[in-house]
């Protein structure tokens, strides 16, 4: 990996968790190669500020990675309202619509982004699309239930076109289970979308659990550069300054 | 339980079956009290006519029933597409909207049911009902993600009102899992519902795996009487007619 990227991660990451992360708070943790910078962030920051803040984990990594640094663990059940949650994407387009769920947990990452009031977004310059597709191509992770997923592929493909593929752990090997037990189809799509109508329409099908398409959710998304900058990008930002 | 209730509960059944079911069909079927007698004359018209049908269960109670009765069993990977369903209901409006899931399979009855190109309810009169909760008072059952039940349970309750609780096996033991390794909220609600609406809303929910709302999903509903006799109403026919 580029050094200036990973600078540029770094940067992003750590910049949101400085304009974000106050005292006393609830707060969701994803995973990730760009987040992993803001969990140590936050352990530095609760280490030298003597902060006290409950951070729950969107994934099993996220639970590692805050169980290592000795942050405080908290649970949705406890703690179900955050005040924010700090997470990457595979793709964010300029209405800070995102593909989420490349590493299968767009589950739990749903559950947990959606329970904050704010939701932060953090990734390099790479996920930063026009429209979602023009750089991820390996299409929308949707959970299912494996005695629906032929219907469910059949429904997909008949209604939206594209290809709806299990994703398989490798070639040799069984799918991909998920945290819940479940299957993923990834559906890779053609052409411009409407993501709501795309979205609704997924979760109306029996059998699909979630999708890894959050709907102009987060508030703010901090994007790393090549350079090691950070650029920043606002839900209601006049888009085309948003450069 | 009433003699004319069964009497009239198996006529609704078998006039289901021996309306909608033709040879080389592939048939949805459903499990209790009332649609068993569906599965019993099945299995007679089967001997009977030799038809060739293939039998899709939607719960692992209607398995047992096919299995047993030497029904051949098909699975949705392989027959992905049902000429019919046939399935029971706890409550079924003059919309043909219904509620499912009492007895906690509402996901697997969902994904099977709307597999099918005809869906078919079969009830007694005591589920025939104006408005969704008219008779049924057990609320619309919720399948959740375990970790999802406390923030789920505050949106639905602060978006719509009512009571989401989540449905315990007794009062000593754990809660009902589902086949999918889930929770169910039953979710007790106030006055009347947009229930598409609702639908809508709750899909839209990150944890929520599926709901036992069958939005107009059906063509007809069968129900038998007190007195052994048969009734039927059908998704287009006029409401005040349907008596």
């Amino acid at each position: 990996m580029d050094e200036g990227i990973n600078a540029g991660k770094k940067a992003a990451a750590y910049k949101a968790v400085d304009d974000f992360v106050k005292d006393n708070q609830i707060i969701g943790v994803g995973s990730g190669s760009t987040i992993v910078y803001s969990i140590d962030r936050i352990a530095e920051r609760v280490k030298n500020e003597n902060l006290k803040l409950i951070c729950i984990p969107t994934s099993f990594q996220a639970r590692q990675a805050i169980i290592e640094r000795g942050l405080t663990l908290g649970q949705l059940e406890m703690n179900p309202k955050l005040d924010i949650a700090i997470d990457g994407a595979d793709e964010v387009d300029y209405q800070l619509n995102c593909i989420k769920g490349g590493g299968g947990c767009q589950t739990q990452e749903k559950i947990v982004d959606y329970c904050a009031e704010e939701f932060i977004l953090v990734a390099d310059y790479r996920k930063d699309s026009e429209h979602l597709g023009d750089s991820w191509k390996k299409g929308i992770p949707i959970e299912v239930i494996p005695m629906a997923y032929k219907p469910v592929q059949m429904k997909i493909q008949s209604k939206l076109g594209g290809k709806a593929n299990i994703r398989m752990a490798t070639k040799k090997a069984g799918p991909v289970v998920t945290d819940n037990g479940n299957l993923i189809l990834d559906w890779c799509f053609e052409g411009k979308q409407n993501w709501e109508q795309v979205d609704t329409f997924l979760h109306s099908i029996p059998g699909v659990v979630e999708t890894g398409l959050f709907i102009q959710s987060a508030k703010m998304v901090y994007f790393g550069t090549a350079e090691g900058k950070v650029y920043t990008r606002n839900k209601n930002q006049d888009m085309l300054n948003s450069h």
